[in-house]
């Protein structure tokens, strides 16, 4: 199916290596790696920092240079004809969910790595540098929120208050930077919000729609809009054998009504609304004492922005609503708007698709990408390779090598036909 | 409203020091003291660990041996006239729950090590040995189930099985036993299931029914019934942002349905069922993740056995019918019967409370105690005071140096006399 235009003399394009594509996120899923073959890779562990310094051996030894910025992104550099272009980036995150899969984030990183590897094998220039950009906790685990790298990068959060994020042990985000950075000695320093070219994100679909249609790529045309909020029940501790139910303060109880009414509310008949409840903890969380404290977070998405204003703002008069004996109060960590992809990057991903001649459809992303960021500061656009059953945030997370390749083969085309227009 | 009997001449009575069992619980406060004011000192941790040391230096001052189990209950004892009868002991235990008070537990212990001292002050001579009894994991908070010190020394539960069970930090309930014993050098062996002649213990009430009604002391008739359960539900992981709701297999959201059929089945309208999730454990606990596993805890108490064995009976009937697209496992720790204290060790205390003047009256207990155990092998009751406002399993629990000087003289009291009688 696949056109090989590299193969021809003086082609303007580099054909990828899909074997060493392939070995390279076997070798990936090695740090961190699960009993049950997923992956446990919290963002700036000293399993994410190992995969990082191998990265950086990777393209040092291709002669790239890396650089760090001071929110623990690091950067792969292969130069351009232009020193003073700004360059095109690509790249996703190297951070896992604490039960995840080999291929969501990492594959972003390795096509994009695997784009400048071979551009480099066929001795093309180009005028723009080209860049791999490892986005630093976009899945928002170990510190919160999400997308936390390219969001400080673009300029969307500032940096002071998410270097003091801390993670369940009390270390802050900063100390963690810091400790990437002694990890990577020979690598320069790169200052916030440099300028760049222009952005593309290569991820698998965490979907099943492009497998079920036998479809290679999916240029993606926009993400849904995210709001996510943190609710906390205060009531009283009591012993649980001596307590009547009458004058319990419990806040299990009272969580689990306004859960009641929560899952009420978000319940749409056409199976839009994505709401998640993936965090919830009981404190002191002992067999015999009622609980006088729970905490638990709200994932919800949708691609219309009037769908997240309408149900989001509904939240915390519910809770107050719901609640009896105990108190609640109500945050939004984090929110974002739907986002549509148009303009030069998507144009050129479809020209590139079709001199391929991959199968592809145009899709929209549930999930949220650090593109959402990128696209900010500069034209940017995703795909998607296809995710076996839709699986993924799982350890059964799943991809094959050759969906794989055509992702990276996609990546590389495009970022040498962005990297040599003005 | 007291009356000293060992003032007089001769008294077969001693008289407890008020001031010196106050600051005992002053100092054994400190161990494992909460910045609220509470305690958190979980079995055999360091700093219960510490405050074992500390009580077998004060029974060490007044000549008392140190004794401790295989299974980390610890002996105070003072000698009879009679070297070859079993003990009188009282006691109780030392750890706390995690956010607990400064009184449940180490009350009893205080209490009968009081009785002690102030018998040996008076120079009475009984013809029974006397002993104070620190019963190991009484709360079941760091090892599951709860009362292992007493229910293994009575022979209730194995002893093998109970050494192998670990923390959350993987540490066996043996090797905190053995570091136990590394910090006691000077204790002797004590074999489990030595006889002892009698077994009383003091506690604060953990209810609010002598302190509303004005009376020092509770009589304790009896105690609940207990069914504990664990419960555990599992489907699958997936990404909160691409995954449908018609293709989840959420384990949140089916134990929440389990919670509300639970709370529906043990919701009766006189308010005599004690129905308590105090444990709710969402994993991975990721924001951006459908949760694939959910663990609880039932604890279950009631008056009646009947009552224990209907709605208990019902637990796993009810799960298997509420879950849908997820699988349910149900398993039953712990289970005892409603427990009746009656004969001799009643009637003395009924007598001593009487001689002393205290308001009192018989009260059942809705918490679990170590005698229930002890009950199984000999002549057992138990005694309350006052617990400010009902309140325990609290770091707000606390009671008045009074109503526990009141408490420690009764258990005085009541030794002389059982250790006199044939």
């Amino acid at each position: 199916m696949a056109i090989d235009y590299s193969t021809s003399e003086g082609s303007k394009y580099a054909l990828i290596d899909a074997d060493r594509l392939w070995h390279r996120h076997v070798e990936m899923a090695r740090y961190g790696a699960t009993p049950r073959g997923g992956v446990n890779r919290l963002a700036l562990t000293q399993v994410d920092i190992d995969a990082h310094v191998v990265l950086a051996e990777w393209a040092g030894e291709r002669g790239f240079s890396v650089f760090v910025d001071d929110t623990g992104n690091m950067f792969m550099r292969r130069e351009g004809s232009d020193p003073e272009a700004a360059p095109v980036t690509s790249g996703s995150h190297c951070d896992t969910q604490p039960t995840g899969g080999r291929f969501d984030g990492i594959f972003g990183v390795l096509a994009a790595l695997e784009a400048l590897v071979s551009i480099e094998e066929a001795g093309l220039v180009t005028r723009r540098p080209l860049e791999v950009a490892v986005w630093n906790n976009e899945e928002g685990v170990r510190f919160t929120p999400s997308y936390m790298g390219s969001a400080i990068y673009a300029g969307s959060v500032a940096l002071d208050s998410m270097l003091a994020a801390t993670d369940s042990d009390g270390i802050t985000m900063g100390s963690a930077v810091l400790a990437l950075k002694a990890a990577l000695p020979n690598a320069a320093h790169r200052p916030l919000g440099s300028p760049i070219a222009a952005f593309i994100e290569a991820h698998i679909e965490q979907g099943p729609e492009l497998e079920v249609a036998g479809e290679t790529i999916g240029i993606v045309t926009g993400m849904q809009g995210t709001r996510k909020f943190s609710i906390e029940i205060a009531g009283d501790e009591a012993h649980a054998g001596t307590t009547p139910r009458r004058h319990r303060r419990d806040a299990f109880v009272e969580a689990v009504a306004i859960v009641n009414a929560l899952h009420e509310l978000f319940h749409d008949a056409d199976d839009t609304v994505r709401f998640t409840i993936g965090q919830f903890e009981v404190f002191p969380g002992a067999l015999a004492v009622v609980p006088g404290r729970v905490s638990f977070s709200i994932d919800f998405r949708h691609p219309e922005q009037e769908t997240l204003e309408r149900l989001g703002n509904e939240v915390e008069p519910l809770c107050q609503r719901v609640v009896e004996r105990c108190t609640v109060s109500v945050s939004e960590p984090s929110r974002a708007k739907p986002l549509r992809f148009t303009g030069l990057v998507p144009e050129i991903i479809e020209r590139a698709v079709g001199r391929r001649g991959y199968p592809y459809r145009h899709i929209y992303s549930g999930a949220g990408h650090d593109a959402r960021h990128m696209a900010g500061i500069c034209p940017s656009g995703m795909i998607f390779v296809p995710c076996e059953k839709g699986i993924s945030h799982n350890e059964a997370e799943n991809a094959s090598p050759e969906d794989l390749a055509a992702g990276a083969q996609i990546i590389a085309d495009v970022m040498v036909d962005l990297a040599n227009r003005d």
